[in-house]
């Protein structure tokens, strides 16, 4: 019998609380400011479209926040996901480095975001929401808020970037199926969007944009609240249900990595399976690095400025500090729609302006590359997104190769790219590119930054 | 905490053996014939089509035999596939009956295919084999065995059903970036593919006239064997896995399925998980049924005549004792190109033929829109396929809640339906209708059936 190829948790191991790296944080994160009076943010403030118990979490110092039953039980359905030993990949390589990644492609909507998306179904609903305003990209957040608005009977309207509209029709159709409305954003539906229509009537929109869109729906309307995919702390809080089943596996396999992978847009799934690790490394010293991989046509924590920024285009958001290439950046249109945000999650920003994580970027070519290598190894197509994870285990492991070393390489294999076959043909076809971000945009983008007292 | 929503076996608990009904039927299977002799076929009649390993199988009489250990390596990658009791979904119906469903989905490929395109793939490896050829309908089997070809570093040649090579260009990206040739069937590759475009030019093929193909292209070439992805005995035989599992699966739950639910296209999925069930019926007695379910547009089992034919156009294939609507019988093009063959596994066949099985069909419509329901109430969206097997299982619960009958229905969901958005957004759009097969069509294709002493 050979080793075993994946890891898994049974039912009762999943975890019962989330893990809050703001009770390990060296330094405390910079308050959020209010976008009117640039004071720190009251939870008042976010009452408007925010339910009372994501407020709490947002603002939370307590390491351990349990998860509720309801939201456990649906969790249940695919969790705990796989960890799997990547042995193919390692043998394909040739390397004495082993290779483990986390499968949350095993969710109904294919990737880690349903992880935040039922808890934030589920607090809404409890606090008698009827409706819940979003935004998506590549579509992932999208369809994962879209089934959990069908499991907690709750209207799901996504603003959805134009250009993802209208290149995956798919997508678009996955969440009507759940019910959802979707809406090519910038629209007619908002001033937000208004505004940028007569400015750029062939505007094909923006993260940016589409978050302006859905807040000022969510602001409008007192039956409606907003949720968002990534970057805040109670999105990052819901994620570590990753890491921490990925330590109990790390366990099974009588392992523990040298460094951790992911994947970073505006942060969520690096989050995820980085925080337990990193609160060890914080509050124990154990040694382990954390790699956050980001395309470099967006390179938001390897060429932003930390700096304070909106969250959106038209500065409806509080005022975070975080990485950010200016909130009037439009990423060029490479094939990782859930990459391409101007901004970093604040958590992630914090961590690494402090010098516990390792921002490293990659073009989309050499990341495909690594998908379609992975995939014939271990059978699994990956998301245009987490190809840049694989592409960076990728590399660990062939520097293991040079250097002899049998290094231990955990990554987040976030999602599958059942969806992306487009951007897969594209690649195959010869038709893709490496796109180059503009310089010159970035500049203008970082001049125009808030000015903080 | 509330009951558990899914039933996970660990690896350990991995069957170690296939079950093989052909121990245990009341009555043995009518022989397969040579095409020319029209005698019993003899091992020496297959080889040159497919591996000795497999022949073997085809045609063994011992009821456990062995899973090799390589295949169930490959296997534990997703395998055992998770077992869920359909708890929203039986909230969703207001029904006293209890649903389970073994979900085949979590495969790599997303669907139950692997479970015997590994096998075959390795038998084929272990005997010197350099290239499979097979043919594909929807897809699913295609993308199986491209997957198995990468990991056993064999070439695989698709000849894919033209119409779906055109409808579906991601599946067909998908088999490519797994490394296999896809080509549209009918072909100018092949004798049968060019004798077709001549009297057709304009064919959009069928399942039939791509088995030609492939299985031609097989025997012309010493290097290269055929692999089938369902119908024959050895496909069902590795199939088996599912309901071994479930068998397993349903102990933990503490229950036994009243009735046993698939759809059937080839036989494949249904006879994986109702072949262990029906063992013990056969050996034992036990009280269950087993539904297996068709499209109307494809009725082979509930229209078709129980008569020896061939597997395919060209009649290139041995002529096997099944339920056909005849070799010449192209189906209307539905939505469920998996379900679009013309016969149906002899093993199905003769026990359908016996009272065994219960064949019904339902039309495409009903099949979607119970697909949407499933989808909303338990987060996955099934292929096209599946959602006949999802509308069986619908309709036998509500039957329950018309009687009050809490009766424990398990079915099979074969597969996601990832790569079938086209299918949902037509049926989302009110452009799907439901399609009628030819009568007059069927009637001749029987006519022609070949004349057995």
């Amino acid at each position: 019998m050979t080793d075993s190829v994946k890891y898994l948790l049974d039912e009762q191991a999943l975890p019962k609380t989330w893990y809050n790296i703001n009770a390990d944080l060296p330094e405390p994160l910079p308050p959020v400011l209010h976008p009117g009076t640039k004071q720190p943010i009251t939870p008042d403030d976010l009452a408007m479209i925010f339910p009372r118990a994501v407020i709490e979490q947002e603002m939370s110092q307590i390491r351990e926040i349990e998860i509720p039953e309801p939201v456990r039980e649906v969790y249940r359905q695919w969790r705990p996901s796989p960890l799997h030993r990547a042995r193919r990949l390692e043998k394909a390589l040739d390397t004495p480095a082993k290779i483990y990644y986390k499968y949350e492609g095993v969710s109904p909507a294919g990737s880690h975001k349903p992880n935040t998306a039922i808890p934030q179904a589920f607090y809404n609903k409890q606090e008698g929401v009827k409706r819940i305003t979003t935004e998506t990209g590549a579509g992932q957040w999208g369809s994962a808020l879209a089934f959990s608005g069908a499991f907690f009977g709750l209207e799901i309207v996504v603003y959805m970037v134009k250009v993802s509209f209208q290149q995956k029709p798919y997508r678009r159709a996955f969440m009507e199926t759940f019910g959802a409305t979707c809406i090519a954003s910038p629209s007619d539906t908002t001033e937000s969007g208004r505004a940028i229509l007569e400015g750029r009537p062939d505007s094909t929109g923006s993260l940016g944009i589409a978050i302006s869109e859905a807040v000022e729906m969510a602001a409008r309307r007192d039956d409606t609240k907003y949720a968002l995919g990534s970057v805040l702390n109670h999105v990052l809080l819901h994620q570590t249900v990753i890491g921490l089943e990925a330590q109990r596996q790390m366990e099974m396999a009588g392992d523990y990595p040298d460094m951790v992978i992911g994947c970073t847009g505006g942060g969520s799934n690096f989050a995820g399976i980085a925080f337990p690790f990193l609160g060890e490394r914080l509050r124990e010293g154990r040694k382990v690095d954390f790699i956050a991989v980001e395309p470099s046509a967006c390179p938001t924590l390897t060429k932003g400025k930390f700096a304070y920024d909106f969250g959106d285009t038209a500065h409806l958001t509080p005022l975070v500090k975080m990485y950010t290439l200016g909130s009037g950046f439009v990423p060029p249109g490479f094939h990782a729609g859930g990459l391409r945000y101007h901004g970093m999650a604040p958590q992630i920003s914090h961590l690494t302006h402090l010098g516990y994580i390792d921002p490293r970027s990659y073009n989309q070519l050499e990341c495909f590359a690594a998908g379609v290598q992975f995939a014939k190894a271990e059978g699994i197509l990956p998301a245009p997104e987490a190809n840049h994870a694989v592409k960076a285990a990728i590399h660990e492991a062939e520097k293991c190769r040079e250097s002899g070393e049998a290094k231990t390489i955990l990554f987040n294999l976030c999602g599958h790219g059942h969806f992306d076959m487009q951007a897969y043909m594209d690649y195959m076809g010869g038709k893709l590119k490496d796109l180059e971000y503009a310089e010159g945009e970035v500049a203008m983008a970082l001049a125009g930054l808030p000015s903080v007292p």
